[in-house]
């Protein structure tokens, strides 16, 4: 499967350069490209007899980490961390990107907040000129419950577009978060759009909200891979490292 | 006690005025001076006959809706209501005020933002020059659970002051929030503080913060009530009716 040869490029590139010995503290990103990237890791881990500690941005990474056989960790125990791995379902030329599309991005997010270094590992076809241009399923946004109704009315009302309560394929009614939240996607007309970081805030702003896909300038360094398995990575200047 | 019959005579007035034929959906606050005021409503809308739906921004404004016979409803069946009614900790001159003190802020927040007017009975001990000079226990700020030590020490570094994590009395370990989350409550220097806009975002745009206990400029009219058991009514010039 040529993605999975592209996913898997960028994942083992970006471990393979990233986890070292100086990295003690690291945040575990959710969805398929992080499946072979902590693989990776616990290759390293034990060839070199790393003392590694694993911060999980889901129920899924946290099981990653148990399997791999890594040391799990959480942000009680831990504040700053030297960095965190985590896909990306788009990723724009400023280096902002879009993720959630499996429902996880209130953590990851978190954990990247917290990270001196945000790498984001990817196919090479989640890279773009502009936000929605690849990735057309719109932002995620976690809301709580009791305020679905409200904040798809009230992001309609002052950005446009259209937005979707997430449904689920195998229960009834809408997908809930790990923090038992719903998901919203709000789906824009991406030529409207030149501000992410205001976008951003009006969205957040909004009662009801969570926290939104959008991550803003956040990123330090992303790992492309392609289908023949090379990998291409792209430095944000506008992070020191 | 002449408190109650400060916060009653609040919560009577405010009935008194703001219930009437043309009022069909309102939101209910929480706290001790909603209880007379919900009492109130009870007797209008028997003695009027009025055909009235009552949204909650608690689970004990659910329980005093129905214990006093009154329709409930939810912001899922209705995002306009005519007016919400509700207590506040502080409010100051410029109609700004805190809430959160019952732990209860994020759905009064939803609430108060679905209605066309919001209006806060309390003692007039609650009114103050400047937030921060009577309630001095902090801005109350819903955070999720895995962010609460993040976000502690980002307002802390972001805002100063000190930020606590609000415990219960009764159980081991921080309240939770009716959605499931935990409190800290930031302690500030008011002296230092002119704009509330701006603290407010802040607060609400560092990851993990789902709602801060500031509702700025958000009061349509404040109804303060003394211990002789008079009532002051004043109303924010920059809100119309």
């Amino acid at each position: 499967m040529p993605t999975n040869l592209a996913k898997e490029s960028a994942a083992c590139a970006a471990v393979n350069e990233q986890i070292h010995n100086n990295v003690r503290i690291i945040g575990i990103g959710s969805g398929s490209t992080i499946i072979p990237a902590v693989k990776r890791i616990a290759e390293i881990v034990q060839k070199d007899n790393l003392d590694l500690i694993c911060v999980p941005t889901s129920l899924q990474a946290r099981e990653l980490i148990l399997s791999n056989g890594l040391k799990l960790s959480s942000l009680v125990e831990h504040q700053e961390l030297d960095l965190a791995i985590d896909g990306a379902d788009e990723i724009d030329e400023q280096f902002n990107c879009i993720k959630g599309g499996g429902g996880c991005h209130t953590q990851e997010k978190l954990v990247a907040f917290c990270s001196k270094k945000f790498i984001v590992v990817a196919d090479e076809k989640k890279w773009s000129k502009r936000l929605g241009n690849t990735w057309t399923k719109g932002i995620p946004i976690e809301v709580i419950p009791i305020a679905y109704k409200i904040t798809k009315k009230e992001i309609e009302k002052q950005l446009g577009g259209e937005v979707i309560v997430r449904e689920g394929t195998e229960k009834l009614g809408p997908v809930l978060t790990d923090q038992g939240n719903f998901i919203l996607d709000w789906k824009f007309d991406a030529s409207k759009i030149s501000n992410w970081s205001d976008i951003n805030q009006t969205l957040k702003m909004i009662p009801g909200v969570v926290e939104t896909g959008l991550f803003v300038n956040m990123i330090y360094k992303v790992y492309l891979g392609n289908s023949e398995g090379k990998v291409e990575v792209k430095t944000n200047p506008a992070i020191s490292s």
